[in-house]
């Protein structure tokens, strides 16, 4: 069975209340169950996806890390900070570029390895290497002054940078990064890369402005929403796939393809984020930092939850940093299907996703198989996570 | 007489006082005392340099202006702010720029207007019109932010935006700039170019690094002050003038002249400007702002009265803040001939823009000679300029 076709299942089997339905996913994910993939039992280490290319992320780890502390020794405890090894939920970026590498690398005859020498292959790995520490740069830049622009306290359960180092480190820090990104991006002397990538700094910001610019008539807009969440969460991981299609020499189809996979991929990874907002690990509304809705941040759950209760508007208009205001909104959340329909959104984005693995060329390369059952993978882990 | 030999001559007859070599400058600028340059009399107002690229410089104020404000409706103001034509000693950058694609333009047989069509000539100017852009974006991007970092409450004589506006909306306002320079950097799909640019971004943000992080031995010490200077103030215009170059089809030793006008064109402006923090307009000293001084800057005027004067070290070292402090400074300043040797330097590397021009392959086309005769002109006005 396709993944897309089992997360379809999964939509379909979704009970309609919001509570419940949040709990069926964690449920499966507390008692291990895990849809079933192409790829037999005993394959499935090797195919957890940070493991399949764990080397090579803690060897751009480690060159970040290096390049930003020989510059700047005062940002070393920051590039420590963001670039250190094993800290949750920062590696997913990398990883989907380095996955959809292996995964495009054998598709395209003029770059097949009895063609290409040793030294060709090595150097397609590194340019494609050096994507995913392009990507990381800007998105670490984009967090470090996102954090500042919304005066955010934490970032990733700890202090923030900003918070910890003071705002004109960390403006710094994300100066400095964009720009060894964009000297970075120079290197690769490939100017349909170097145009998606500057697409990809200008939607971040783009978000970040929308953010921070819009209407409360804006701010209520699914569209709005829609179109800054693929700006601030997309865009980046979507150009940076192609990105490493181009690079492979692969036609523009099997390009817009990963563009495709990123795209859905990033979109449902955010939906998540937002239900996570309201409901934390708890699976129960109210237990998480609701951190969107205090700071007047209107997510998808409370999209959906106006529309079946247009009387939320007035309270998320008025203050809804208001202890009492939070009260209510979240009651009317708890009686709408937000989070549900939220939920459903999600899937059907991950199994975008996946559907736009199913339909790469067919190959009979096992790396990349590997590599596209791990892609797959990681839409399904996005949709059970709970953090 | 060449301009590079005028400035020599004007070097080797400055007087030794400083106080007085820097009123020699000055009178000669108020009694209209001029060099004499290759053109006529007659020709002079048409040789003003920012008069020649008017009405281009009008253009690309307009774009860069429409630009942020179609994105971004809050930060119209702040687009009028920086990009509003007729503001003090803002369109340097651009006018340099213009005036270099002019000079080269000619130059080269495979570019020359029989061979080339007008669409031709016109998409050229256009693309070094857009170097010219972004030049502009990335330097005001750079300001903004530097006003953020230095926590600076004017710029040109009015509130900085950050001052004004505030830290975030700043933060943001640079970030929008430098990606939507990206974006028309990518447009021009020459990959040197591209390098070239990221390399002036590279370097905008290592200058600032070095000054907010320097210790107090790099911060005496004159290599360093160069190298920060020239991060700072001249790779942009260096770089840029390189980009217009290659644009305009010219071989790698003219591009080089193009950097090398860029180059000390850009550390001479920033020597006088160091001068102008201790003199202001009155060529008394400390009539000035003295920002640098509070702010712990050390700049070649007193890294020279250092030289003559070890003792200085200590109460640079101190408080520079120090009321007391600053009058010692100042005294030891006068006694030494910081000033003076600042003067000489600028001089010198003004007069190396100049020689730059002179040894571009010859033109017979009135245009480009016009241009080149602004480019020297603009080498004889920012060393006597005294704002």
């Amino acid at each position: 069975m396709l993944f897309s076709q089992l997360v379809y299942r999964i939509a379909a089997r979704t009970p309609r209340n919001c509570l419940s339905s949040r709990r069926w996913i964690l449920s499966h994910r507390r008692y291990g169950h895990q849809p079933t993939f192409r790829n037999s039992n005993e394959n499935k280490k090797h195919l957890d996806p940070f493991s399949l290319v764990g080397d090579e992320l803690s060897l751009i780890s480690m060159r970040l890390r290096s390049m930003v502390v020989a510059e700047v020794p005062e940002l070393a405890s920051a590039a420590g900070y963001f670039f250190k090894e094993g800290v949750e939920g920062k590696k997913l970026c990398p990883t989907v570029i380095l996955l959809m590498a292996t995964a495009l690398n054998v598709c395209t005859p003029e770059l097949s390895p009895n063609v290409l020498g040793n030294t060709l292959i090595l150097d397609l790995r590194r340019r494609q290497q050096c994507i995913a520490e392009i990507t990381e740069m800007i998105h670490v830049a984009s967090l470090i002054h996102d954090d500042v622009l919304d005066d955010a306290d934490t970032r990733r359960g700890i202090g923030s940078l900003s918070s910890v180092m003071g705002n004109k480190l960390a403006i710094l820090a994300g100066d400095l990064l964009i720009s060894r990104a964009l000297v970075a991006l120079a290197s690769l002397k490939h100017t349909e890369v170097v145009s998606l990538m500057a697409t990809a700094l200008k939607n971040l910001v783009s978000g970040e402005t929308m953010q921070m610019t819009a209407t409360f008539e804006q701010r209520c807009s699914m569209e709005c929403y829609m179109q800054k969440t693929y700006n601030k969460t997309a865009a980046l991981v979507s150009n940076s796939c192609k990105a490493v299609a181009y690079l492979s020499g692969q036609r523009e189809e099997v390009a817009t393809l990963a563009f495709e996979y990123g795209r859905n991929l990033g979109l449902a990874y955010q939906l998540i984020d937002d239900i996570l907002d309201f409901t934390g690990t708890s699976a129960s509304l109210g237990k998480a930092s609701l951190t969107d809705l205090r700071n007047g941040i209107i997510t998808a759950p409370i999209l959906f939850a106006m529309e079946e209760f247009p009387q939320l508007h007035a309270f998320i208009n008025s203050s809804s940093d208001n202890p009492a205001n939070v009260d209510v909104i979240l009651e009317y959340l708890g009686k709408s299907h937000g989070i549900q329909r939220t939920t459903e959104l999600a899937v059907k984005h991950a199994s975008l996703a996946a559907a736009a693995i199913d339909s790469l060329p067919e190959t009979h390369d096992v790396d990349a198989t590997n590599a596209r059952t791990a892609l797959v993978h990681i839409t399904q882990k996005i949709i059970t996570r709970n953090k």
